[in-house]
């Protein structure tokens, strides 16, 4: 992982924008590795996306010059510093399939992250979590008292400073006034292809509408269930041979995958929301 | 294209059906080329297709004594020729590449039909029908005279003897009395991944939804638009840069594939059609 | 699991040979609950596979009836009940992501199998096998010593009696007499589409030829290096924008989805060789 | 299609590349609709492509004033007129499923350009290029006379200025000195996943092999056979019960798309080589 800097930037369109930004950026000697820019000419929207290397480079000076640059142009941004890993608290329930595919990506270097929490309604990822060296807290959903699991959930993230929840297949939903305190920072992954079958045993909707291909689908979490921004989606070839419990399984390897993309793609600032879309620069 | 004959069957599930069936074939010297079976358990169905040669084959004598196996176990059949090509008309509106797709194919060799009749409520495939040989009618849909179309269509369907109906981005609703006299006999293509956007626009819906992949869906027509029988499906991978316009181009591709496997394996007599759902034998 | 009992069979084609099989199986009541049958009609072989219910089946009166149908019909046979669970090593190197999916996958009883033995020759494996309770043995293999290391693991497999040897990434090449020993036994995974980019580093090999999809291949490990029998395979897309390392990374997924479908297959009788293919009965 | 100018750039990677062009297009006034670049870290090479509105531009002079921005930064560069369709010319043999597919993809307004000509080996696509008021060119290729047929060739291709040649399952190989004549401007499928299979009969290779997914792949014409830079590829799965027939008639549909897209995209100017790679800005 380089020492860099990621800019985001989501602005009206107008001319000359890549040519404000790359000036300024080369006139504080930057040396960039990528750069990338979209446009959405229906909406009139300018997107970009800049990472440059930070050794020598005067980060203090280029923010205080392009804060100005911004506001003339009427940017929205985010900058970044790849130094500082994102820290990140996974929800899972009983099925542990993601859980364990982001953990070991984790370890293996694929996720630049540090993982300072589990928190799951059952207990049967507590020896995961020792293994990897994670605080692991047990909250139960009572029926009539999440209030009082997410008041214990959220002092949890704040104490931790988490930056990133990742819904690993966590089967409660949460409040509109949870997920209104981490705009764009819940990933969850559905196991359809949305906006096919939406809500609760999706393999089961599929199976008796007898489709050819299951999916999977990562976004994040906005107050309305399942229709949140769509970072990605994967399919899977099915057949009459597969019962529901095939599809449930053979649904997995692209739960995994879908959801392992979309965090990676968030912890390296790839993805800008607008409306309810993303924009992912890969 | 061998001179084969195939058998289908549908029936309650029980011990022997396969050993009934294939020692009967055998009884009568049928030198069997594909065979293929299905069980659904929960719904305790049994499903078969056995394709035999018929050089020196006595198939009145196999027929009368299969008829009262049939019988006895209860079960729905269906017995074709695959020396008789089926009867193929194909309707389309101004879109023609499912048309051209279709076309060329049959004259290859790929698809083993006839196709006497192309139906449009436009002319812009009359030079086209004309090249291929097919007779072309243009039969207009005026607003509440739909009727008046249809009785006009079936007429030629019924004097033309045709087996089946491709809807190849045909953008009329057949009406439920018309879709009631071909069961099973309609395939349609909707340019999505079906359930996900039925009706019109799909890819406007797709678009605006912000999905990362979109798709197409060929299936049996019944009576409620976009709810009968999947047959086919498949997806493509598309990505913020795309607009709707690129949605509709890069879709005709998935739209022509999976139209196309749906013909072919109908008129190769390997769709079984049970409850909303369809087996094929691959 | 149900307990079952599969039959596979691969013998010269001739008519009559479903009859058989199915009418045997029905003289001794059983219920089947898959069975699935394929010709090379190129090679005159046929193959089959049969599954069914053991509750009130004498398995002994059957194999004993059986064993004289397949002499009379020259078939090659196996069988196995699937109560007894195959007991697998897992061959491993530095690269854990294989390994992790599988003992995964095993404990949340997707591969249904026992797994008493890992062997590597570097340690890095060691806590992950403690942590699934699983044997783990290093045996380095120095150069010039691999005889002895082979020795070692010879004897190992054969004190636990392992059926299936799984190499999830394992770096060695093993001997020709040690191949010998396991006769479509032994399962690698190779990180490239095969045939192309056989042998080392095939990553490095994708990168510079500039190819837009990357593969993995799963396959029984026979004498010759990366030319046995392919069980399965999978590819994804690549654009310019990735470098060898991200090759790496996004390989391992497709690697781990086609190593673990071939040991499942492999654990379900599903596959038949013959020649250098395989048969996949799904 | 808009009336747009298209850039390209390849040259070797320094700090303020895309501020030197998008400054140098800000001053000239120029409406960027689409700006792309990508760099090779390894080979330390910049590479970018930007498209902008003419409507108003003074084109001349920012070549003008572009000429030496490129000479002092050595830039390797071409600059297109989206105006101008390119003008293609196909070759073919015996099989038109890609010349059909070309065909009414050109009419249907998906590809940018002109066909004055197809040249062919066989006789058969006359009267589809009738059918399309494509000019037609029967030239045989005797065995020992294929310079005489490359003469005639090269003739009508220059006497009708063509800046294209696909071949589109064009079965004859052209010479080096052919080849040599047309840098990056020949286009060929090839009907498998390169580099497997390389040469005649790739379809009865993977037979053989027992591969489980077919591919196609289109590149450019190099000297050397089935190496020239690889510009897209895709695959298709395949079982068992695939006979070669299967593989050729399947592959068919991989065949059409992987060349329909090359081609766009070079028509698109959105490919750009270097060593035996492509770069497809998207």
């Amino acid at each position: 992982m380089n020492n860099t800097a990621v800019l985001r930037i989501n602005c009206p369109d107008r001319k000359g924008l890549v040519a404000a930004v790359s000036s300024l950026l080369y006139n504080h000697g930057a040396n960039i590795t990528h750069a990338d820019q979209h446009q959405d000419h229906q909406a009139g929207l300018f997107f970009m996306r800049v990472e440059w290397m930070l050794n020598g480079f005067d980060l203090d000076a280029f923010t205080e010059a392009f804060r100005s640059t911004a506001a003339e142009l009427q940017m929205q941004w985010r900058l970044n510093v790849t130094a500082e890993a994102p820290r990140v608290a996974i929800f899972v329930s009983q099925h542990l399939h993601c859980l364990v595919d982001l953990l070991h990506r984790q370890q293996a270097g694929e996720l630049h992250c540090s993982i300072p929490l589990i928190v799951s309604n059952h207990r049967n990822a507590e020896g995961l979590a020792r293994f990897y060296g994670v605080e692991f807290r047990y909250i139960s959903v009572e029926p009539g008292a999440k209030a009082d699991a997410e008041e214990e959930q959220q002092r949890l993230l704040s104490e931790r400073a988490v930056d990133l929840i990742i819904l690993a297949r966590y089967m409660q939903i949460l409040s509109p006034a949870f997920v209104r305190e981490y705009p764009a920072r819940i990933i969850n992954v559905h196991h359809s292809f949305l906006p096919a079958f939406v809500g609760a045993r999706p393999y089961h909707a599929a199976f008796r509408r007898g489709v050819k291909l299951i999916g999977a689908t990562s976004h994040y979490v906005t107050e309305t269930l399942d229709e949140g921004p769509i970072i990605e989606q994967d399919v899977m070839r099915i057949s009459h041979r597969d019962q529901v419990e095939d599809l449930i399984q053979k649904g997995r390897d692209i739960e995994k995958v879908v959801l392992s993309r979309a965090v990676k793609w968030h912890l390296e600032h790839r993805i800008l929301c607008y409306g309810n879309k993303t924009v992912v620069f890969d």
